[in-house]
């Protein structure tokens, strides 16, 4: 069976600015692989309603899990929550359980529960919460898709908590090889080598560094035998593989 | 008139299994909005040819420029050009301007131009190339999209050849305030303000460091007297800004 897909969808007009460079992507990218998903795309849009909802339903049509960060704090331009109940035509309001998370909270700190928190106690009828030990406010799901905070390292919590209750596949194992030449000399042998492997998938990531061309051979399986058969191959081609 | 937008679209597997953290991404962002141009969205599709088409057309249609990068080079997973060229049905070969300028480099480094090589001089009709002072491999613009390499020395050179070639907008001007407290303290008003000044965008990025939240809040507009405007009227809301 294929392992299952994920889809990312980034909201943010700091990324697409050029103000902020994203760090979720790349985390998650990393423990979906380790879990046995594969993220098969990452869509990055602005805080626009129409664009959220469009990507949402695309996303959650195509893939069997989506995760989305960013936009669901207190301020004016925190759209995601009533974007995504949009995505699904369902109604929105402060829930309950929510309300009482952030109640107890600031009531820790200190601080009031005014109009602009309780923003992020509203949660898509239908959803579950996702816990955020970090700053309370939650995260939600909403059918397949995981809303989650923009702050990395909330980010990171909500993604640690989600995971263990997804049906990852077999972990995809992968070794890498670096090989000091060009790609154009490496290219045709590889080549062949891909073709008579498709159990093993052989990708080739160039480098140019201190005026020396290089590549990474990547070669990635679910099956560590085959992956170490093609590695063996790839040494026996390329002996002054790294 | 509004400024024009742009999207681009990351190709590469070694970005979505978190092998690799996209760096070109946040390099393009920055360097449209220096430019005046909107970078409204973002895909990162993995190396196959269906889900690279079908971005590629969804992208080319609703934004005015296009920018990819990778999957250009020799190796048997580059499938960038031909996956262009299905977009647009067009033919794809190769053709003599990019085999010349791929011969001249491969001459003065003593490689051959072997097969694996020549494969980066297939491009699609009716394109233009794009120079590559780095490693002579051009990329091409076709119609809207702006064809680029996914090394980001290579990448980044390719854009600064593009965007003077690019009608821009005014370019987009911003401040940033750093205001030491929680976002659910100053959404209250930084929303009224936002309501009152539909003339700038308002945009609060929340951190938190060392134990405390914060928020950087950045006004943004092609108009710097009202972007002045607004920083002063936050000034004053919250003596505590930085």
């Amino acid at each position: 069976m294929p392992n299952p897909t994920a889809a990312m969808l980034v909201i943010g007009d700091e990324i697409l600015s050029g103000r902020t460079r994203d760090a979720n992507m790349h985390y998650l990218a990393g423990e979906l692989t380790k879990h046995g998903i594969r993220l098969a795309e990452v869509r990055v849009v602005s805080d626009d309603a129409e664009a959220i909802v469009g990507a949402v339903q695309a996303l959650s049509a195509s893939h069997d899990t989506v995760f989305t960060s960013g936009g669901i704090g207190p301020t004016h331009d925190d759209i995601t929550a009533e974007a995504i109940a949009d995505a699904f035509a369902v109604p929105i309001s402060i829930r309950d359980d929510a309300r009482a998370i952030l109640q107890a909270h600031y009531d820790r700190q200190g601080s009031e529960l005014n109009e602009a928190r309780l923003r992020m106690a509203r949660i898509p009828d239908g959803a579950s919460l996702i816990e955020n030990p970090v700053s309370a406010a939650p995260g939600f799901t909403l059918h397949n898709v995981h809303v989650m905070a923009g702050v990395p390292t909330v980010f990171q919590t909500m993604v640690a908590s989600i995971l263990p209750t997804l049906t990852g596949g077999a972990p995809l194992l992968s070794q890498t090889l670096r090989i000091p030449r060009g790609e154009g000399d490496i290219a045709g042998p590889l080549g062949d080598l891909a073709a008579a492997h498709p159990e093993v998938e052989i990708g080739s990531y160039p480098y140019l560094k201190d005026g020396v061309y290089g590549a990474n051979i990547v070669v990635r399986s679910t099956n560590g035998a085959a992956v170490d058969a093609v590695i063996g191959k790839l040494v026996a081609l390329f002996p002054e593989a790294q």
